[in-house]
């Protein structure tokens, strides 16, 4: 067990960050689709580590190569591979973290799981770069969904204590996937707040609010296999995700009830969207909506307190290598990978691979 | 799919709110637990309706039946399972229901879901109701985890804005079980709360944080199935449930990396715990600490507008029959059982059923 | 991990030969399936004892309780759940199992599986009378199935060494329901040899053959889901049966590839059916056909030499009770039930439950 | 749903005969197993093509490559994912199959159910050649069952007509390893048979059984997760397995019950084996037996009638290409990984991987 997901599709995810290479085989993917690998590889862009002033060094490509399940540009019903090589790998860089495991890594948490065998260069399987794979995958779900008239978008909501105003809920809006941090209103204070961590020595975390609109009502199941179980299972995959909410999320400890209840209008869809398009597990044809709060990136370049295993004695960690003082605007496709994944399977459960 | 849940230890839960009954199938409990029915029914008691005035006035015994699995009060290893009868059902309250869907319930999503044949007497198996067998299949689990010495308790965080302190999240602390509210200082100002919402014929929500102690570092897995990822999705499986989240949860949006890592201590422990004591998914030793939103009980005394369906226009809904004002105090004993099962899978993932 | 099977359709089976009730979930069977008590009961009927001078003198009602899932005759689409009360136990009869484990049944591997905690009496979770859930269970989706022309049947084709002639394995050809033993040319002389071997105080094997006409091609997954796993996977939870084959099976070793390989003929359907209507996995639109082998009842009456575990020493075993000389006209509804589940799971995921 | 199987251990394939490449990820294996490359691809040369006259001539390297999981030779506990290019292939000797499905193949099967996308060339996911990947990720799970004293060994039961002497069933007996045909007796008229068979242009099958030994009693769980279930759906997953039968298999038919028990020695081990190692489907501590018959390969030189789909008429179809005129020796292995993949499982739900 850990890490496979899903139900009618089933995502396997591999790799290391310094092995040879990571991928993912997605199981159950609808035959006929049809795949643009440039529109595959700018999606993925996206995630890619790089790019940006406020971004890690370390170059990558990324492309990934697709082993099987797709012919001639179509997917064929079979498992799709997809493999992406690690190049560019200094694994000089992390060979002290043996003993000192880095403060709000899986150093050392991996290291007690797997009885000291665990990879632990560049974080190994724990690596954030385990969700290039994951994006992938979702990146093949995208085509799939637009043909079928869903359509996924996700914003930066906030960063650090910078907040950017939410997403128009009930009417998708346009897609706010320009880069470099995919909000409204606070792009430029955000960049300098991230700026500033990093001059700092230090690393600051944010929230991402993704919708989903085009969905039909009456997706999901009740009970443990509701929309929203279904999309936390697979977003607490995300090692740097550290809660999950659905509409109003946690504001609705402080809503009345009369506030907070969503009622169908004229048209059966509901006017308001509190309950991010999901009532008893079940979507209500309102968009799907939800937030994830990333935690800030753990590796940050100022010395931090941490034990050393080899003597029992804390001591002063420097943490090598190219780290993000943000990794919020690079998980952004992240949470639309995810949301296409859950809204695939979900479309194959209630209409079968016959009608897909 | 819909109503299972787990790995090695698998939940299956039925019922329907005015049906003949409800109750739970669990699959791989270990054999060789002393189980006490009067510990059982108790813990049942803190879920059940109609014991103070902010709580609805349905009686309800919910004394649980054991079918199988239990043979002179220890557990054989065979699955358990256990019924509730359904008493003191009053269906008439809830005949309108079927062309007029209750804003924030799932009447009308279940409708699409099951093409009209789902059973809308008391929201059906979208009741709340169904937290019962849940709640018994935890409680089943929590003597196991005592005699391998881990504890859970929850306790109240939030009633509409009205906060509590956090529990101290690294210490455990003294138990926090005492009926009404499981808080510590703002107990008698939430139940002041509840009770106007109540002659407001409005409802309220909260927050409620649980925290697991005595779990070793080393349990769960990476990715797919993290110790959040287990939990979330069973926690969503709870119908008012719309936001979960570890450690300081959102808040670590606004936290620098050098706020919220969490390093060892010299005992191997952290002795801050932001992260909720799991990181890459997996226990690190301290307190596994999350928190979920419960959202304002949808049913409310006051008229509503909703759709009818029959017509096409928009109309007055009067609910009418016993409904709670808030039920935030309820599902306090749900969200520890939902840790508890959580807690036992881990532990026969990691040690057997050999060593269980 | 043990009684839980199944995809898009999921069945949870509990309970142990002398507690209180035996009984099953069925999660994700379609709504708005009409479902008639009494074809349920007398489907249930054929496989229930005491019904014939060759089956056990124990009688009992095993009219099973509907507690959820169904409602004025027709399924709401929520987990069905079904209990049978037991009834008339003679737990006296078993006692001396615990140290003379019973040769050919579970009574030790049980007992070393489970700690010694699991329930002896009358076999408890691993007796026969477990078939009975799961004999329900298909019986619910028989009319499923009906209603888009899928049909399941099932006959002896042998008795101990007594073969019948093989049903006519592309044409469906006449229901052979009809009791005792479910066979064309050789009903006698088997009732004869079973009643021969209860004489002589021992049991005799079987085989049973089913046929399923109607299903479309196109049904099933590569690999790991083929109708074959799947098929055989709930097969071999049925206690007494040692082997599964599908078309030919066996005798496929001695064919040629030449002959051996069914050819589409002009209609798009084989006219031959050595492979059971299943290739690479997958409907072929033939019928699917498959054998299962019933091992002799392991209860007999006459002494067996056994280990008596509290001496260490050899001991002669008199196993007491009422007990089959030959279960197979028994086991011939579970075998029809077993393909019912798996159909139904192959429709849901060809087609949905939008569309079931 | 398709080419994922497991529970504690899963196992992912993917790839086409004639796509960039075939593979598979191996989950939750245990960390800390050392694993030998020379080893892994001797033992899938043993499945390899082109080894001998009766063998294809078709050459392959089938090295594989270990992309994850793996550090220093020593398993990291982090999936193992594993690829093998397809080199050599001949695609232009299929082209004609899309209108001419091969008998007994599942070219017409594959195409109902993806719609006519799947990927046609040498069988596409259908293709014997997925069973590389199977064998290697059973081959990896075999040192670390060595390590805890099990041992697996399958050798030919039957070509054709000619049987060979079954196994000692409870002794283990001499390895039966060496190639070509790994039987006792009758390897040599096996030859001349599949020798004589590829000069007809015909084919031949035959039926393998494989033995298990050093498992410890009380492995397995009842019903759905038995021995037989987990195996046996294993199995299914190669394509021309169409039978599958524990011990006596379907000779127990025509045994007495006095004859088909297994009681237990002096030592707690049974004398006897007719069931197979497997009581109430959890292992007796005899070794497992087990048999699956293999049909005879599909493909053959002779021609054969066959609808053409595009005129709707009968034709004679000459099948191009190197086959197999016999493909049980290859199988060998095949069975054997099979085996050591449930074994494995078996093994981490008894002893989790804290244990292993």
């Amino acid at each position: 067990m850990g890490s496979i997901w899903g139900n009618l599709l089933k995502l396997s995810i591999f790799g290391e960050s310094h092995g040879p290479g990571i991928g993912m085989v997605l199981d159950g993917f609808p035959a006929g689709v049809r795949l643009d690998p440039d529109q595959l590889a700018a999606f993925l862009r996206r995630r890619a580590p790089g790019r940006a002033a406020h971004a890690t060094a370390r170059k990558e490509s990324d492309r990934p190569r697709l082993l099987s399940g797709v012919l001639d540009g179509v997917s064929t019903g079979a498992p799709i591979a997809l493999v992406i090589e690690n190049q560019n790998t200094r694994s000089g860089d992390y060979a002290a973290l043996r003993f000192t495991p880095r403060p709000g890594h899986a150093d050392y948490t991996g290291q007690v799981r797997y009885g000291g065998h665990n990879d632990l260069r560049g974080g190994g399987h724990f690596s954030g770069r385990l969700t290039a794979p994951l994006t992938a995958a979702g990146g093949l779900c995208l085509p799939f969904l637009s043909s079928h008239g869903v359509s996924v978008h996700a914003h930066i909501a906030q960063i650090g204590e910078i907040c950017d105003e939410p997403a128009a809920r009930h009417a998708g809006g346009p897609a706010l996937t320009d880069f470099p941090v995919y909000c409204r209103e606070q792009g430029e204070a955000m960049q300098r707040l991230i700026a500033q961590a990093k001059e700092e020595g230090d690393s600051v975390g944010g929230v991402i609010e993704c919708t989903v609109t085009g969905l039909p009502a009456g997706l999901g199941s009740p009970m443990m296999d509701t929309v929203e179980s279904r999309l936390s299972s697979l977003l607490f995959a995300v090692p740097a995700v550290k809660g999950v909410a659905f509409g109003d999320g946690f504001a609705l400890a402080g809503l009345r009830g009369s506030q907070a209840n969503d009622a169908l209008g004229v048209d059966r869809l509901p006017p308001t969207n509190h309950n991010g398009g999901v009532l008893g597990g079940i979507t209500n044809g309102a968009p799907v909506v939800f937030r994830a709060v990333i935690k800030p990136t753990p590796s940050i370049a100022r010395a931090q307190r941490t034990l050393d295993l080899s003597t029992g004695q804390m001591t002063d960690l420097h943490i090598q290598g190219r780290h993000d003082p943000c990794i919020v605007p690079r998980a952004v496709p992240v949470m639309e990978a995810a949301a296409a994944l859950v809204c695939t399977d979900l479309w194959l459960e209630a209409y079968g691979y016959a009608n897909s």
